[in-house]
């Protein structure tokens, strides 16, 4: 039977289901809410703005919301004990990309993995890279936010041996079509090691790391 | 130093440098096989046409050409005794996405890995994805090829566990737009753990899936 | 002469005129009812806001307004008095394509036709499609409404035997291009007995299928 | 179980499958047709070239190959004994067009439909169109085939009552995108009951209008 | 020297200069018809608010603001003595299309030419379109403006002899493309004696087609 | 009825049909000719192969094959006695739009209208055009054909009064993207006065001026 | 070591950074403000608004808001004490595209560098560009601003012999595509001597032209 | 008078006209050429065939055929003898892109400058660009060639100060789009001091690079 399907998930990332608030009413938000936690699944909603945040916090006081990620999370006690094993990071160029790599590291937090920040390491100041790649070398796997012209990845790339999942934001001008610029950009770069999620998508990007750290830390049969 | 970033990258493939076939000459290739195999390295080289791959096997006539793949390859005998643990799927939608996805099975075999081959699978058929779905889901990652429409990674990202690399290919004609079509489909996926690479790039893919192998497999040391 | 032509449409669906909208004033839109009331017709608005329904209500309180499907309408005792014969499927991915999904729903209801809803059956889920299967396989032809990727109307061609009418909705965010990515994705579909109408236009779909219902169950003469 | 899938296509159309000729090789297409004659089942191949079509007739000489069409075919006896009601109407604008018309008629004829062909009736001189334009409004469903400007099918749609399947083709130049220009007009007809299929996909839209023919006089239990 | 270039310029349409009001301040239209009246001079400014157009009126009540055209408008004695031979036809396709359509009359109107108006026969409902064929047929030039598909400008070409300014607006939605898509079809059609201007231009096309007015009357030595 | 529609074009340019060469074989053409010639019409064939044209030529060596701009024509006696009156002024940027000046120039004197060239005088030589600008101000129309960026349209604009119908070329490479920037700058152009056809159709650009040459110099009447 | 880097990119436009404004909270801005004026450095702060500026100016009353260029600047004495030699043009097409003239003159000015503006002398009206045309030719380098069509930098280019970078301005409608048409008329210039930068991008173009300008007076050393 | 133009242009580059030839004809150029050398004008002509160089070369043996660049030239004595002072840097990423580079390298030697070539360079392997960065710096100005994601001169403006003029090629595949990608990065990049020529033009970065050597070795007296 096809009942097998989202049990596979939950055993995986120990999320029944991952709400994508954008679009939907604080009303509608709320009704999903309720219904995960009835069944004491944990919670994890993304691109959720502060007042409809609030508004379900009114219920349920214990949820946290994360500003700059816009995301509102709760985790039951199964998912908080993880094992703290290893760690992704999350790399950015400027301060304009700070909401998706922020996206990314809590999405990656609250489905119980450790991250790394490594953030505003541009290439147009190659130093400040280079001073943290130390840190990103020692993931399991890296996300990097980028926007602009969205060079960051290949350069990454270039310097560690993990795998990248690349991120490209909206975040320019002009030329840069709304993050189509970033998104090219990526999906052409000539360093092995990379793939692309859909422009500010931080929660794809960071889901798939985490799937890598458990692969890593507990092996295929985690699978 | 730098120095250290190439032998990062050996160590966690077995492979110095990847070739780029396509745009270089029969004899530009031959200078990089040459110096690569007076070094005693494994040699990888992707998109080479049976006319230049028969011009380098005269010389080196122990290398194998993979017609499908079009892909030459030597592997040494460090990189030949692989673990042989684990396994990634190559998944593809129609015969007519063959190319792409033997570049990624064979590009993936010759690093080592194993692999097993689930192809003619597409959506409008359902019941031969169901039918083979046991064996995507036992693998570590997953590969999965489609052109025209490009659904197939999210049907399979519905059913699956393990990380997936999405790759579009330029199958198709009037509305695709030589694989856009496919490209965005997938950049779009509404499920989750889905990455996506370059229109065709099946060895970026396998790369990326070989890696996750290793990780699960060797462990994060290994990186 | 020309007369024949706006009879003949009128015999068909039993309306005269249908009224978009979108971009008239509420002042523009009562004029055109106004007209069409005098003739006794029946009066079709898609793309009307709540506001501007209230407006034209204040006069024809008898008329009734949507709100999902952003419609106002009433109908003549021909109109109403509908042979009751066969089905129509309206099938839809995820919530937010629910405003499309309605209109092309309650567009089908007002002009004289069953409906059966089929709502948030999207891919990625893809247990939720089957088990609805039978429902959307006894309908005369079948509205498929997705955003994001828009892959859902080639799984469930693949699926079911009646002619599909895809609706690409402007869903999502990114390399979705309001829309553009569903689109190309339905135009690309490699299902056969599927054809495309505009981006979020639900009342194209839904007309379409009307006229199908119509010749299954009042035969060819009815055109 | 979802064998039925295949089972209730057949029974629909009368053919199991239908073979793309597009980039498959000659043997590839052999034995397509092999397994198929084997079974006894009709034989349907588009977009295939007269050399690949001269391959297969020279093991199968009774199969007959349509030149203008690029269609290769065969009929088991069972199809041959269609039921000759109604007949689909096949509209196109210009002489270059032809080869997508020519593979939407001999597609529905192969089919077991019958078809009028109304030809060389583009909008810049509508006194063709409407000599001609009482064939069109008593077909079942109208397959209009148009490139340049693809302005047909809405001039047809205001004028008939069937559905409309709209078939942008690739013939034009300059600000014409191989057939975008086309395909965007068609998309966006101001006119009810058309629908449209993927450039140059003749094919797909007399699928979808056998379909409906099949509806109309067999009603809507041959689903 | 150059100053002849003006001088051509005032002779033909006697107007030394036409301002676009879009994205200028009051203050900034102000100060230039301010340096306009000073010299007497005939005004024309286009895309201008009702409240910019109310600031100017204050200072110069006799100025005459067109609300649906957006236009401001004076003229001097010299041009208000217009020939008053011939007149150019201004036909579009829908209610939406009127303010573009309004910017082409006034525009003409104020350069002291005649207009006839043909609005609201768009393709869909052909009839319309044949009841007022002969005052276009009678016009010495004639402006189509057309949004959606954008095919009027391709039907009204088969069916007269003048030339013909097509305008294409951007009204519609979804692969609408903001009036792309009514561009492309203008460009793109096969009947001669089109040309186009830019998206929602009516002024452009309308003071080309005074040009070809004055031309006729007056003769080329107009010039 | 609609029989008066043909008449009216031939009476205007004295040829019934014009016939689009390109995509139909040397037969067709031949047997369009043959039509033509029999009803004594004059014959005018664009883009036709030096190839097709001696076919055509074989049976009709009074046709005379026009090399650089790909035409095939013969005008009867009828059309042969053209007034004389006036001219119009083909202008080109540099000598790779040749082909599609010599199409415009070659359209208008076969239809009867005197032709001025001047070629070669693109924006980045300035002098080149002011040192011919007398001859371009003294033509009743005006055919300006420049690839590239296209700028050659607003410069001439700027400097004359006659109706400029501007013909953007496919001449360039990288982001001219086969004409679609010149095609865009001259859409955007800043001087009043310009029209558009589609890229490289000189054609049609001609055709519209030679109907502005007899509207000045024989009247609207001659509509 | 990488410290070398920015201290030259600050001995040559005595800068050490420069602040891009957009999408940074007054607070944000406030913070980088007060750490380089701790450090006595200049400081060059784009795209800010009024308000934003208004909030920084209540702690640094020196700091100077140029409105029409949305620069706040402040130089520290030895930035003042320029050399004072040469200068470079600032030109635009139209009153519209003043904002990102002006960008480029202040960012010049604030750098140390003599500017010349050149405003309002569009292709449409060539004398006016003729007239003023010796100042150009005089500077080190030129900056040339325009939208809509975006014809001048080619324009000037075959004018003048200095180094030319070209700013397309997001100003037009409809085919303009918010200054993808500009860009591409630049980048596509058949005039030598040209390059381009981004859409809007007042400030990257004005860097340039002072880096050029103060190789010319104090040669390659000052590099 | 506008003599001066074309003069200043020559005192600048020692070159009265470069000569695009790829579109021309062997003939075509060979006129060009003669009508050069007969004023003992130096000659440059860029995108010719070795074919067509060698029939120019059987008439002017002298001239030099650079393969690589495509380039055939001449220098007179004036031209010559160039001041040999400063030098610029010709850096580009990969082997594919060495005909762009080639093309800038030649062009800027063939107008009397000298040239530095850092190839292979790309950003995937940092060190290699690192081990040259002061070959680069040293220069006056640079010209970066990438194709892929075009990522170099992101990384490079970051390390060095003198202008540089960044060239996308056309290498790659998929969603690079014939060099758009490469393109819009360019555009895009965050760091200062870099403005862009269209894709695959090396002869335009060349000949900006040039024109600043000479103001800051000649002065800008030297304009
Ligand atoms: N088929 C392929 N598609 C994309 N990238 C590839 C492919 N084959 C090799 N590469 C990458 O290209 C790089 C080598 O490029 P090159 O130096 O041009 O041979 C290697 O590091 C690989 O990462
Ligand atoms: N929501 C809709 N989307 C697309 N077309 C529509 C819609 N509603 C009505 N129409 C069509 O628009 C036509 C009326 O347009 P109008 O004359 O502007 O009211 C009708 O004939 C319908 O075919
Ligand atoms: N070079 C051309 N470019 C665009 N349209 C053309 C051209 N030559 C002829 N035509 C038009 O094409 C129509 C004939 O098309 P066809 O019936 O296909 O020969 C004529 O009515 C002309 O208006
Ligand atoms: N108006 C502007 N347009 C483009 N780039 C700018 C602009 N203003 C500043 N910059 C660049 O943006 C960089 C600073 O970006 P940030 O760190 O986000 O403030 C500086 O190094 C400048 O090169
Ligand atoms: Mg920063
Ligand atoms: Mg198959
Ligand atoms: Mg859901
Ligand atoms: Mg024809
Ligand atoms: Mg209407
Ligand atoms: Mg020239
Ligand atoms: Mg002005
Ligand atoms: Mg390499």
């Amino acid at each position: 039977g096809f009942v097998k399907i989202d049990h596979h998930r939950k055993k995986r990332v120990g999320f029944a289901e991952i709400v994508f608030g954008e679009g939907k009413t604080s009303a509608q938000i709320l009704a999903i809410v309720q219904s995960l936690r009835q069944r004491n699944e944990s919670v994890l909603v993304t691109r959720i703005s502060q007042e409809k945040a609030q508004f379900i916090r009114e219920q349920y006081p214990e949820m946290q919301y994360h500003e700059a990620a816009r995301i509102l999370a709760w985790k039951n006690e199964e998912t908080s004990v993880a094992d703290n094993k290893g760690y992704i990071a999350v790399v950015c160029a400027g301060t304009s990309d700070l909401p998706v790599a922020e996206e990314a590291a809590v999405t990656a937090e609250t489905l119980g993995c450790n991250v790394k920040r490594v953030y505003d390491v541009g290439v147009a100041g190659l130093h400040r890279l280079l001073d943290n790649i130390e840190t990103i070398q020692g993931a399991t796997a890296t996300v990097v936010v980028a926007g602009m012209e969205g060079a960051l990845p290949s350069v990454v790339g270039g310097l560690i041996g993990n795998p990248i999942f690349a991120v490209p934001t909206s975040v320019g001008y002009g030329a840069n079509f709304n993050g189509l610029s970033a998104l090219l950009t990526m999906l052409n770069s000539c360093a092995s090691g990379i793939s692309v999620v859909n422009i500010d998508n931080g929660f794809g990007a960071a889901y798939n790391a985490v799937l890598i750290n458990q692969l890593a830390y507990k092996g295929a049969e985690s699978n």
